[in-house]
């Protein structure tokens, strides 16, 4: 297995019987592990077929619920600490949200999380060069990784334009008037289980082209310096390092290394690279 | 549901309990219809779990075995006629072929077909075109439709990237040293019933930048005339004429409108197009 499928690999790692899906009414929104459905069973979710059921309700109703039970797996300790920032609950990522629950808990509720990562690109007469960040070491997560030059996730109540123009902002000091020219260059999405239960991610991908003379600048403190590296040496480092970079970066660096043909259809795993990338359905 | 998302649903509408799995020894390679299961069963197949079963062997004898079979799948009127050109039998895309069988009946077997589809694009000061071609009126596949630039099966014995050649220059007039520059851009897959079987195509996508003044030629009679589209009128007949172009030439569309931000986060099915272009298994 070459090192670029070990990463498709790794983010797709689950074993469906480990999860029970939840819904609210009849809308299926997420998957938990079997110990937070037994807990969820107490805190006013019903068995309904297979999964759970959280009954129907107005938006702020659902929400603060599930802000509730949330508080109740924290006491049990099946529960992240909430981070005051909230995620939408969604049956499908372009459906309109049923309800928002804080993305400290996103993974233990197996909610589709939505994001984005942007490769910062610079074509040079030399060749082609990648920004990559290096993550804070006092992160709480990935400390010291390298990273794609600006990534976040979605959070309920902006566009994906808007949090984009936000996070280069404050990752990197990308102008607003920079950061507007990044490309949208489609989704990547996986299924992944995690000690805390299911991680389910979809993010939006975007090329960045800057002028050899922008230089990124740290600005919000998660990340400690950025490097601009030939493609080849990114290539390298995806390939043979499997720890180098936090672990989903490395999905955003192969979809572009495929759609810029850095990667070509002679690559032995080609077609399973290439159809890896993105589930049906998350 | 947007025109975009009409044409996945197109490609990808089967339903999976109509075929019967079909292996070489213990290697899956494709599905058949029930009435040609029943009927490989009179031919050497045997029933093997939930599939059936040809007894492994030699690449030469399992292909010769298959050609016999093909044949009385035509005396049967379950066949069409063969074409001569031979595609692999495989496990997996990335995997070494088991046997060949003609391109004919690839579908009957429901056999993983190879291909590729091109989009030629000239990047001009008033914009970015496409060019598009018009499939000639006395072809037995799709008269008279809109097809992309140049695309093409991908027959066993030939790289990739000498496929791209042979076809570009039989299709299009599109000299060597000009379409080694198409970059790769990955795959896109799907299942689709059709009347014969079980149609399981991965193509590659390519894009080809081509100089404003360079015009293609319909060199070996496939395509009758060519012509240069603006990409916003390209999207408008993808969007809103659903048989204009060739069934999966749409789908290389849209990759590309994905790929280079035509169609951006803000479209309503914009991750149920971006996830649905691909198959994790063709």
């Amino acid at each position: 297995m070459s090192g670029y499928l070990h990463h498709l690999r790794i983010c797709n790692a689950h074993n469906p019987e480990d999860y029970r899906s939840w819904s609210i009414g009849a809308s299926e929104v997420g998957m938990v592990p079997h110990a937070i459905a037994d807990k969820l069973l107490q805190c006013g979710f019903s068995e309904n077929g297979s999964g759970l059921a959280l009954p129907a309700g107005p938006f702020e109703d659902v929400s603060k619920k599930l802000a509730e039970v949330s508080e109740r797996l924290r006491e049990a300790g099946l529960a992240a600490r909430a981070r005051g920032e909230f995620y939408p609950v969604l049956t499908h990522p372009d459906a309109e949200p049923l309800a928002v629950i804080d993305r400290g808990v996103a993974t233990e509720f197996g909610i589709v999380n939505k994001g984005f990562h942007l490769n910062g690109i610079v074509r040079r007469m030399d060749g082609t060069f990648m920004w990559v960040a290096r993550r804070a070491r006092d992160k709480a997560t990935y400390p010291g990784k390298l990273d794609n030059m600006v990534a976040g996730g979605h959070p309920a109540g902006i566009s994906a334009f808007d949090n984009l123009l936000k996070e280069c902002a404050e990752e990197a000091g990308i102008p607003a008037e920079i950061a507007a020219t990044a490309r949208p260059t489609g989704v990547i999405s996986y299924r992944m289980a995690v000690p805390a239960g299911l991680r389910r991610h979809m993010f939006y991908t975007y090329d960045l082209e800057l002028d050899p003379d922008f230089v990124p600048e740290a600005v919000d403190g998660e990340v400690e310096s950025f490097e601009l590296l030939p493609v080849g040496e990114v290539m390298r480092i995806v390939e043979s390092e499997p720890g180098a970079f936090k672990y989903n970066c490395n999905l955003a660096i192969i979809d572009f290394l495929l759609r810029h043909g850095f990667i070509a259809p002679d690559h032995p795993d080609y077609f399973e690279l290439a159809n890896g990338l993105r589930l049906r359905n998350v």
